[in-house]
C-alpha cells in the first residue's frame, strides 16, 4: 500500500502554507488544517429522482466544479449504463488532465460494487484521468446484509477485501472503500472490515450515513470512534457522507471534520437520493465564517466566487429547482422583508447578513436585498422611493406610506411600478379605463410567463404580462421623479385557457399604460 | 409574577402521562419530558419575502396548526398593518376559543416592538383568545444596538423592563421575552436583562439566533449557559429560535432541547426570512425517531399524520414552493432512484427509509416510492412492468432492459408510457409515422403543462402534452399485457412561442399514438 512520505510540514511550514491547497497524496494530506472537497453531485446527485445528465451535462459540470476548485470529483457509476460510462470517461480525460498553474487538477472517482465487472469498468473509465480513483463499496448494516444481500459478515469482510486486491492489481492505487449504512452497522465489524481494507491497500474510507438517521453527536461520536479503534486508520484520509433525511447533513459533516474527518463528500445544492446530501456550499461557508472561531484555523480549497454559478448551472441541468429559501443560494437568501429587518439593514448591512453575498459571486444592483410587502416600513419605503428617483416630502411619504400598507395588504409583494403608480397617485388621478382610440403607439412585450399547469387539463393557468410603449417619449411619468424612468405595467389573470387568460393579462397591462398616459 | 404550582408530578405519573399534553401553565411545564412546540409560520414564516397572505388565509392556516396540535400560533405582527391586525384578532377569537376534548387550545401570541402602541396593539388583537400572549422583542447585541436602535445597555435594560410591566397591566399575563440578535450578544448582558425581565413578570425567554450564524455546539452552549447563569430561570420556560443562514437551524434547535429548552420556535417547511428557520416538521420526527435512543424521551403533542397536508397548505398560501429534496415534505423524500436503492427497497423497506411515509401523512400507491431512469436495475424494471400488468420471461426482461438503459440515458425519467413501448417493441415494430388519414376517432387531451418562462420575453418554453383515444376499443395495447391499460402518449416540445410549442409537443404525442396502433 501506499506508505506515508516523510515530509510532514515543520509548524513554520504549515504557518506559510496555511491558505494554500497542499499537494495530493492519496493517502495523506500533508497539512493537519486542510479539509478535502470531494463532489459528488455527478453521482449521487445525480441520483435524485428525475435528474439524469446528459454525459455533455456532466461533462460541462464537472469542468465547473474543477473552477470551483474541488479536490476530488465523483463523476458516477460507470456500469450503471453506456451513455454513464462515457460521460465518467470523458471527464477523466478532459478535466482530469486539465492542470491549473498551481498544480491542480481534480481527483476523477468512477463508484464501483464490490465485483469485479464493475470496478473493471469504473477503471477502465477514470484511469486516462491524472488522479484516477475508484470507489467501492459494500453494505455492512445487519439489516442490509440480510435483506439486500443475503450474505453473512464473513462472506462480506471476504469480498471486500478481495475486491480492494482486485482493484490495486488493475492499476489503481487511489482506492476508497465505503461500507454502506455505516451508521447502522455494528461498530466492532465496522472497526473490523475498515481494519482488514486498510491493509489490503485504500486510502480513503468514508463513513455513510446512508439513511440520514442519525444526530450530530451520534455522528461526530462514531467517526471519533472509528479514528479511536480502527487499526491502521492514521494511514488513510477519513471521509464523512450524509444523507439530509432529517435536514441533519450539514451538521453531521461538520461535527465529522470536528473530530478529525478531513475529507468531506457533498453535492452542490445538497441534491441527491430522497431528501439528498449535504450541501457543499452551506458546509465551505460554515467553515470559512467561523474558521478560527470555531474551527481551530480549518480551510478548503474552494473558490467561493464561483459557488452561486455552480449552483445555478446544477439547478438548470438537473432540473432540481431549489426552494426560495434555500441556505445561501436560495433566492431570497440575502432578501429581506420585514420592516424592522429592513430597516436594520439599510442601516448596516452586518445588523441582518452574516456574509456579504459577493462573496460566493452574487451581484446585487440597486433595490436587490429587500422587497416590499405588507410587513415593509416606512425607511425602506423611502429608500426605494429615492432609488427610483423620487424625492419626496415627509407628508408625502406619510401619504404614500398609507396606501402602500393598504395595496400590500391585498398583494404579497409591492413591486417598483406599483410604487409609481402610487406616487402619481399623489398628483394626478388615474383612471384605467380601456381605451381602444388611444391606442395608437406600438406596445413592446417586455415579458410573459405562464405558470405550470398542475393537475392535467383541469388545472388553473395564471399568466403576467409586462408591456411598455416603443415611444420613448413617454420616459417619464412622474413629476416627482428627478430621472428618467421607462414605465412598464404589468397584468395577470388565471383561468383554464392559457390564450384566455393571457389576453386578459395583457388588457389589464394595457389598461394601467392608459390610465397612467395623461 | 406566576408562581410555580407544587404539582410537580411524581415519578408515576410522568411514566403514566407520558404521551400526554400536559395541561398549560404559561411558565412551567408539569410533565419534564413535554416539549412544546411554537409555530411561528403565520408571523416569522409569512416574513418570507413575497410570501404574504390574506387574513382569510391566515385563519385556514391557523385552523390546519391547531389541527396539527402546536401548542403555540404565534399569528402574526398586529401593529404591522390593518390587515395584519384584523388576521390575528380572528385567529385569537376563532382559533384561540376551539377547546378540543382533551382541553386542547393553542396558546395565540402577537408579536409586539418594545412600545407602547405594538404591545397595545398587539394586546387587542389577542385579548380575545382563551390563552392570549404577548411576544416583545428589543435587540440586545452591540451590533443592533449601536447601528439599529441607537442606544446604549442601560436604556434597553430599562426600555424592555418597562414595557413587560405595561404588558402585565393590560391584563396581559403570558408575556414572552426576545433578546434579538442574542447570539451576538454579550454574555452577562444577556443574564442581566434575562434575570430582570423574569423580575418584571415574563413567563417565557426566547433566544433568538437571528442571522442564523451559531454552530450547533455553540447554541447548545450558550443555552446552557443561560440556564446556569440567569437569575430566576427556573421560574420561565426556556425557548429556542434558529434561523438558517448556514442550514443549521434544525441542529441548533436540537441541540438547544437536549440542553433543557423546552419550547421549540419553528415553521412549516422551514419558511421565514431569508434562508428561513428551523423546520417544523424535521424536528417533531427527529424526536420522534430517537425519542429513546437519543432525546431520554421527550415528545411533543404534535399529531404527525396532519404533517403532509399542514405543509401542503402553507406551500399554496405562500407561494414558497419546496425543492423536490425537501426533506419529509419534499416530491423527492421518499423516491429511491438508483438502482442499488430500488433493489434493496423493494426487498425491504427499511433499508432505505427510516420512516414510514405514511407517519406523516403521505398515502403511497403502487409503483410510487421509485422512478425509473438510466440508475434503475433490472429488479426495480421487473416489478414495475409487474405491476403495469406484464409477466415477462428472463430473456425478455433483458431484452427490455437493455433498451430500457438506453432510453434512460436520452431521458431524465422513463415513464410507464414509455414502459409499455418498450414491451411492445418486443412483440410488434412500432414505426411513428405520422399518418393523418388513420386519425379518425376523436383524441383526448389528458393533460397539457407549460413550464414558466424565464429572464423576459426571449426565454424558451416547454410544453408537454399527454393525449389518448376517446374509443375506449383500444384500451389494451399488449397482447403480453395480463390487465387493460388505458393507453396515453406524451410528447414534449420547446421554443420561444408556446403555440408552436404547443402543437409540436401534440403531434409528437400524436405520432406515438399512431404508431402504436397496430
Amino acid at each position: 500500500m501506499t506508505t506515508i512520505p516523510s515530509m510532514i510540514p515543520s509548524p513554520q511550514q504549515t504557518k506559510n502554507s496555511i491558505d494554500m491547497r497542499p499537494i495530493y497524496i492519496p493517502n495523506y494530506i500533508p497539512n493537519p488544517y486542510y479539509v478535502r472537497i470531494f463532489d459528488t453531485t455527478l453521482r449521487d446527485g445525480e441520483q435524485s429522482p428525475g435528474a439524469a445528465m446528459t454525459p455533455q451535462e456532466k461533462l460541462d459540470i464537472a469542468r465547473q466544479l474543477a473552477k470551483l476548485g474541488v479536490d476530488v470529483i465523483e463523476a458516477g457509476f460507470p456500469c450503471s449504463s453506456q451513455d454513464e460510462f462515457k460521460a465518467v470517461k470523458m471527464i477523466a480525460e478532459e478535466v482530469g488532465n486539465d492542470v491549473g498553474d498551481d498544480g491542480y487538477v481534480p481527483v476523477i472517482v468512477g463508484i464501483a460494487r464490490c465485483n469485479q465487472k464493475d470496478i473493471e469498468t469504473a477503471w477502465e473509465a477514470v484511469k486516462h484521468a491524472m488522479r484516477p480513483k475508484i470507489s467501492t463499496f459494500i453494505a455492512t448494516s445487519p439489516i442490509h446484509m440480510e435483506h439486500k444481500l443475503g450474505k453473512s459478515k464473513e462472506e462480506v469482510l471476504e469480498i471486500a477485501c478481495k475486491m480492494v486486491k482486485f482493484a490495486r492489481n488493475l492499476g489503481c492505487h487511489d482506492i476508497q472503500f465505503v461500507p454502506e449504512d455505516a451508521t447502522r452497522s455494528e461498530r466492532d465489524f465496522l472497526y473490523q472490515i475498515l481494519g482488514e481494507v486498510i491493509k489490503a491497500g485504500v486510502t480513503t474510507v468514508a463513513i455513510p450515513d446512508t439513511v440520514g438517521i442519525t444526530m450530530p453527536w451520534e455522528y461526530g461520536r462514531l467517526i471519533a470512534d472509528i479514528k479511536a479503534n480502527t487499526p491502521g486508520i492514521e494511514n488513510v484520509v477519513l471521509s464523512t457522507h450524509c444523507h439530509n433525511d432529517l435536514g441533519l447533513a450539514v451538521a453531521n459533516t461538520i461535527e465529522g471534520v470536528r473530530v478529525g474527518a478531513r475529507q468531506l463528500e457533498v453535492t452542490i445544492n445538497g441534491i441527491g437520493e430522497r431528501a439528498g446530501n449535504a450541501s457543499l456550499e452551506e458546509i465551505v461557508m460554515a467553515l470559512k465564517c467561523k474558521r478560527y472561531d470555531q474551527f481551530d484555523g480549518l480551510y478548503t480549497g474552494i473558490n467561493t466566487q464561483q459557488i452561486l454559478k455552480t449552483s445555478k448551472m446544477v439547478e438548470k441541468y438537473t432540473g432540481m429547482y431549489l426552494q426560495p429559501h434555500k441556505a445561501l443560494v436560495g433566492a431570497n437568501a440575502f432578501v429581506h422583508e420585514s420592516g424592522i429587518h429592513q430597516d436594520g439593514w439599510l442601516k448596516h448591512k452586518a445588523t441582518y447578513e452574516i456574509i456579504l453575498p459577493e462573496s460566493i459571486g452574487i451581484r446585487r444592483s440597486k433595490g436587490d436585498g429587500y422587497v416590499l410587502g405588507k410587513l415593509s416600513g416606512r425607511a425602506a419605503l423611502r429608500k426605494r422611493l429615492e432609488e427610483l428617483g423620487f424625492q419626496l416630502k415627509d407628508d408625502e411619504i406619510n401619504r404614500v406610506f398609507f396606501n402602500f400598507k393598504a395595496l400590500g395588504d391585498k398583494k404579497k409583494r409591492v413591486t417598483d411600478e406599483d410604487l409609481r403608480t402610487l406616487v402619481s397617485n399623489e398628483v394626478t388621478h388615474i383612471e384605467p379605463i380601456w381605451k381602444l382610440g388611444d391606442l395608437q403607439e406600438p406596445i413592446k412585450l417586455v415579458e410573459y410567463s405562464v405558470t405550470t399547469i398542475k393537475n392535467g387539463i383541469d388545472g388553473i393557468v395564471t399568466t403576467y404580462v409586462v408591456i411598455c410603449r416603443e415611444n420613448s417619449n413617454y420616459e417619464s411619468t412622474s413629476t416627482l421623479s428627478q430621472e428618467n424612468v421607462h414605465p412598464t405595467f404589468s397584468g395577470t389573470a388565471a383561468g383554464t385557457d392559457v390564450v384566455v387568460s393571457s389576453v386578459e393579462a395583457y388588457i389589464a397591462a394595457l389598461n394601467k399604460l392608459l390610465g397612467s398616459k395623461e
